[in-house]
């Protein structure tokens, strides 16, 4: 059961106007299910996005980055589960290039105004056939009130939905962020993440929304990880329709960026969250915070030492405070001049160690109280500097092995 | 079960002259279990060692080191299990201490020609008086025959005991080369392994035994992974006794050398693969082969990206090909200019990936046959180079969650 994660209540998702949503059934993986979305965007919509730094990424990524870049004005969305369309060669950028004309055929655009996302299965030919075959039934579905079985059609191995809506008020206008994401496995997003789709009625400028998803993702899906494998179809894109009668932002160093930027990394940051909790297998969420370090990267090398260390993931599965472990993985993290005299560790508001060993204060009773708990924060001070840098992870347990050696069955 | 490891025969482990062994249970974590090793060096014997780079070394990889480079010839070797004495600041540095002081006395020898080594649960005091109890015992045991008797004593998590020895001819004088190693979790060796000692009775002086320990290291230790987390106590050491009746060897260029330096490193290799074998929770030995590099180092990051993935590691526990997982992992493994079209991805003798994606002739069911087997090789050519690396590992299993939840129970 993934942990601590609300069931997202469709009626608290708000509208972006400008973005409608349609799904549909194309029985990519399972009939049935619903697999196939599409998203369509107004005439004022732009778009802005960041993917995956995987060598081998997906046709899709390499389909979207160069539609993107084409510069023509982006109407429309398209994402597939059940099959990622990633190591699939030219074959695979042909169909992915078709998916993208069918669907502009529909909508009456041209196929380098559509984007596509797929997820699922690596190295088999994405279907198609049944791609094509379910659009008509998405494109007579979309409407604005869609999120919450946007939601759901992203799905893969997720156990719940994902969905984040805000509204915020700037210069007197009420300003709507409404985001969905996916993700559970294969999750280690390096300037991306899995698939993340944030949307705004807000009017921005393409500079400034450019600056802003990657600042987005810096502060969320680049903070998560559940087992270190980075995708290879990570994709998060971050959409201003224009619609909410604002007047356009476009200086990153106005208030108005500034409360829109925040709200929109802070449903970003709450949709990594999500894929932490609903982390393959996770029964436990871990904030790894490394603070005191000479930069925000070696903060960032220690905080993932600790959120990728199989030991350190099977001892909180646990419940065990075997935190010897925690320590060993600070040590090989890869600080050469690292002075472990200088370190603390705490486990929650307890003080597990210090002068390069167990602090005289700490008992084993602390230790195990923090444990038994579902959202637990490790803390480490390094001492060195000023850098802080956080990460979210979860633990490891049977099910993670369980649901991914029988992924394909 | 361990993966194809034969259990050593006692009657095949040849005594190595100069080098005497001792056991004894000092009940340092359970009653009525080998837990010390006392190893005796006699008079010519000569010691060379390469130690874990992780930051939080264990007090005795400290002062083993310390001993070692102090130049005093070294008279003994001292190891326990059930503790790693690591996490535990100065005290700890005092009580290893006090460990070879007290070895020092019952042998007539100073405390700076012991060595000590420790290997078990880390940031808990170690147990020093049962220790020091235990060590008359341990040296009315000491004789050359011991072998078998020393590898069970070093095991913590270990299923079967690891030793490996064999002889060979230098200019008409047998030479033995004789090892044991212990280790089967925490297993990411940097630089050096959890604890190995393989001794020789020929006579090599010390700047080539130090050359000899550093390629034997390379080609063995430093080239295996369990879950990829680097211990604190990594240690192995080689022990030249010289009492074979041969003449020093000194020449790192000569043929005597270049014989030995191979023994060396087959018996390290083979102590190594043991520890694989032997991985928690191991119900298969993957050799990952990556090869047409640019360098050794991208190599070595190509098959330990593939060999610590999780998802790699849960595919082959299931026996399932889901090869696109290797895929991404080769193309997340940090190599920034690769060209994934160039990439050719064999499983055993089958072709299965290249161009950028499933190759043409590639059946599911060629790779659902290798995958069934318990040994498998996984080969990689990068077509970018001529430098090659090979990395040994294990896979994934519910039982591999299951020892290391219960480690401290």
């Amino acid at each position: 059961m993934p942990v601590n994660l609300a069931m997202p209540q469709p009626d608290q998702l708000h509208p972006v106007k400008g973005v409608s949503l349609g799904i549909a059934c194309a029985g990519i993986k399972k009939p049935g299910r619903k697999d196939l979305l599409v998203i369509r965007l107004g005439e004022k919509a732009r778009v802005a996005g960041v993917f995956t730094l995987n060598r081998f990424c997906a046709a899709p990524v390499i389909v979207a980055k160069a539609h993107l870049q084409g510069g023509k004005p982006i109407r429309a969305l398209l994402v597939n589960t059940g099959n990622a369309n990633a190591g699939t060669g030219e074959d695979g950028m042909a169909r992915a290039r078709q998916t993208c004309a069918s669907l502009a055929a529909l909508l009456g655009c041209a196929a380098e105004q559509v984007l596509p996302y797929s997820t699922g299965v690596i190295l088999e030919p994405l279907p198609l056939d049944k791609i094509v075959a379910g659009l008509p039934a998405a494109v007579a579905d979309l409407q604005e009130g869609n999120w919450f079985d946007a939601a759901q059609a992203i799905m893969t191995t997720d156990i719940q939905p994902k969905a984040v809506s805000k509204q915020i008020d700037i210069d007197g206008t009420i300003v709507t962020v409404t985001g969905i994401a996916k993700g559970s496995g294969m999750i280690h997003p390096n300037m991306a993440t899995m698939l993340g789709y944030v949307t705004t009625d807000a009017a921005v400028s393409q500079p400034a929304l450019d600056a802003m998803v990657r600042h987005a993702a810096d502060h969320s899906f680049n903070c998560i990880t559940v087992d270190g494998d980075t995708s290879t179809n990570d994709s998060f894109m971050l959409i201003a329709s224009g619609e909410a009668g604002l007047a356009e932002i476009s200086d990153p160093a106005s208030s108005q960026y500034a409360k829109l930027c925040d709200a929109v990394t802070q449903v970003a940051a709450q949709l990594a969250q999500a894929i932490v909790r609903d982390g393959e297998g996770a029964t436990k969420f871990m904030t790894i915070r490394v603070e005191g370090g000479a930069s925000r990267e070696e903060c960032r090398l220690v905080a993932y030492a600790i959120a990728h260390s199989p030991l350190v993931k099977t001892a909180f599965f646990a419940s065990d405070p075997n935190l010897g472990r925690i320590l060993a993985a600070i040590g090989y993290a890869g600080i050469a001049d690292l002075d472990v005299a200088k370190i603390r560790l705490y486990l929650g508001d307890v003080l597990v160690a210090e002068n390069g060993g167990r602090s005289a204060a700490y008992r084993e009773e602390d230790g195990a109280r923090i444990m038994k708990e579902a959202e637990i924060l490790v803390r480490v001070e390094l001492n060195r500097g000023t850098a802080d840098a956080t990460v979210w992870t979860c633990d490891f347990s049977y099910d993670y092995v369980k649901i991914n050696a029988e992924y394909r069955s």
